[in-house]
């Protein structure tokens, strides 16, 4: 792929308005370029720090022509955009990450598919699209396992277990989902949660944050940590490599994130993937103080042709963010009174359950 | 003066839209405040990543009254703001800095007076509002000296030279100034200049970052360096506690730089104050990675009613400053390459001789 390269004062345009379309339109200002975000939401926190807003409907051609028109590259803040949108977008100015990228990742079985045909485990799948295939899933993979819609699920959405014990009531589980494509994935025995959140540029260069271990809360992450404790640097390497393939299989140009699980079996380690996610992710968040250069950054340089920058944590310290959610945010003032601690709060209006409100780093010399 | 504490959702009023405003903008947002920024120019880099926009004068009243109207708090970018701006912003908002603190700093008379009867040294000075007092002036200080408008002077505009030869022609001289009211003012022998960038709470709390040195070239900020090298601890402590002195005699709330000289005499070492700049200061914007909390974002804490952040140096690291001035910000692409230099743009159109285009930042490890 040939770089383009922008120039400071250029516009960059922002698919999606929440707090990473949000933070990466902060970091953009900070190189001195324009931001036009478009959400449908008039009520976007990203809307308050652009220099241009739209607000439509994702599917309003008129206006995603009218957007793209308005700006010299265009990213976006999630994965679930229509494939229509994406060609749109892609018509109009250079798209990163790609259309192809997001077509393969936003889909869980071609996505799966993807990373196995690159020889990187993954947890067992099977489509289903009938409950003869839900028997012949669970046949193959066994129980417990997880059935899952195969677009548009994040942070545990559409998706319900399938037990270890018990009948199996095909027809009810079929009907829950309403006939959407679904992918049965086998349960992986984990010990922890990791992530690599890495940058790949037009040129091929590429550049990783230190592997990042998370915790989840009711599928919703709560806390990463970096560096992974208690992992062997070969096991880090191996999972950041990992990253490093995928993006190239990809022509991947931005930001992307793995989330892996780490297994231990015997004396032997080793990560399966889990998902990809081909735009920045919470659990790179810690990046904005605790790296030379943050993950929104690294994604602006990456989509404007820029070099990317330096990936180091900051002093070589550790690092530790907390997502704030729901009413955890209502601590926002001792939390701006705790030594040490960087509060970033979203802008967001309720504070409902569920709902990433902001996040607070730690750097630990 | 009581404190009223803002919650994140609340608008915070800037008025001026230039690299201080929007810096000042990007920290608040990042609490989850809306901006809402008064400038005159529609082409204001504060523009660009503020909320809301009011485009009108400086002296527009009603324009001002409709903005104060809108936010929560008010403060501002720079202190040449007209004390009739000021007195409408402040009946209508809580304004931090105060309309005192302004009307003390915007004039070098009223400042530096005001400096010494704290007991604080300054360089000596003198009004001259006619020939007769600047002769007056010239025989109680001496020469060289220099003369500067009392007001709206800043970067070295407002001022010349009082050569220590040659004949002085004090009507070409009283000429060229066209009847401003004005300040002769001594020289001082300084080793090099220094700075002071601190905040203060209205609850009085008091945190200062570590002592700047700071190069100027062609009367405008080339490079800070923190910390001051070569410098005694208590000469350091004894600059900090002056700043914390002003700050108190002006009940400021807000940060505030106390630029100084430092004087070497025989073997002792001591500071002098040159100004007092009620605002955020370029002499801190290295505290945006390289102190735990950045002056924008304790400018913000302050104003609002919040606990004031950990001042401290990142990781006890050194850290060097440089502005790009007019052209020098045509080498962003190869300050983008350079490993662990964070650049800053502020989004500036043209890259006019002395315009302050943004700046770079390098932590020493």
């Amino acid at each position: 792929m040939i770089a383009r390269i922008l120039t400071p004062g250029s516009t960059l345009g922002i698919v999606g308005g929440g707090q990473l379309g949000r933070m990466i339109a902060l970091a953009a200002a900070n190189y001195g370029l324009k931001v036009h975000v478009f959400a449908p939401d008039a009520d976007s926190p990203a809307f308050d720090v652009a220099a241009q807003t739209t607000i439509a409907a994702y599917d309003d051609a008129a206006a995603l022509r009218a957007f793209v028109g308005s700006v010299d590259v265009v990213t976006y803040e999630f994965e679930n955009i229509p494939r229509e949108t994406a060609e749109i977008l892609a018509a109009g100015a250079p798209l990163h990450p790609s259309a192809h990228a997001l077509a393969t990742t936003q889909d869980r079985l071609a996505e799966k598919t993807f990373i196995n045909d690159l020889g990187i485990p993954t947890a067992p799948f099977r489509a289903v699209d009938s409950g003869d295939d839900l028997d012949r899933a669970i046949a193959a993979i066994g129980r417990p396992a997880v059935l899952k819609t195969r677009r548009f699920g994040y942070d545990g959405k559409g998706q319900r277990m399938i037990r270890a014990e018990g009948p199996v009531d095909r027809s009810a589980i079929m009907a829950e989902f309403g006939g959407a494509p679904l992918i049965l994935e086998g349960f992986v025995r984990f010990e922890r949660e990791v992530s690599v959140v890495a940058a790949r540029s037009a040129d091929g260069s590429f550049a990783a944050f230190d592997l990042c271990e998370n915790e989840h809360r009711d599928h919703i992450l709560a806390v990463t940590r970096v560096p992974a404790a208690g992992i062997a640097p070969e096991t880090a390497r191996s999972a950041i490599d990992i990253a490093r393939r995928i993006a190239e299989a990809l022509d991947y140009v931005g930001v992307l994130a793995v989330e892996m699980f780490l297994v231990r079996e015997g004396g032997s380690e080793r990560v399966v993937v889990n998902e990809i996610a081909p735009r920045v992710h919470n659990s790179g968040h810690w990046t904005i103080e605790g790296a030379l250069t943050s993950q929104f950054a690294q994604h602006v340089r990456a989509v404007c042709g820029w070099p990317l920058g330096d990936a180091a944590r900051t002093g070589g310290m550790a690092v530790e963010m907390h997502n704030l959610i729901g009413a955890e945010a209502d601590g926002w003032a001792e939390l701006l009174a705790r030594p040490g601690a960087h509060l970033h709060l979203y802008g967001k209006g309720e504070a409902r359950p569920g709902r990433k409100m902001g996040h607070v780093t730690r750097l630990i010399p």
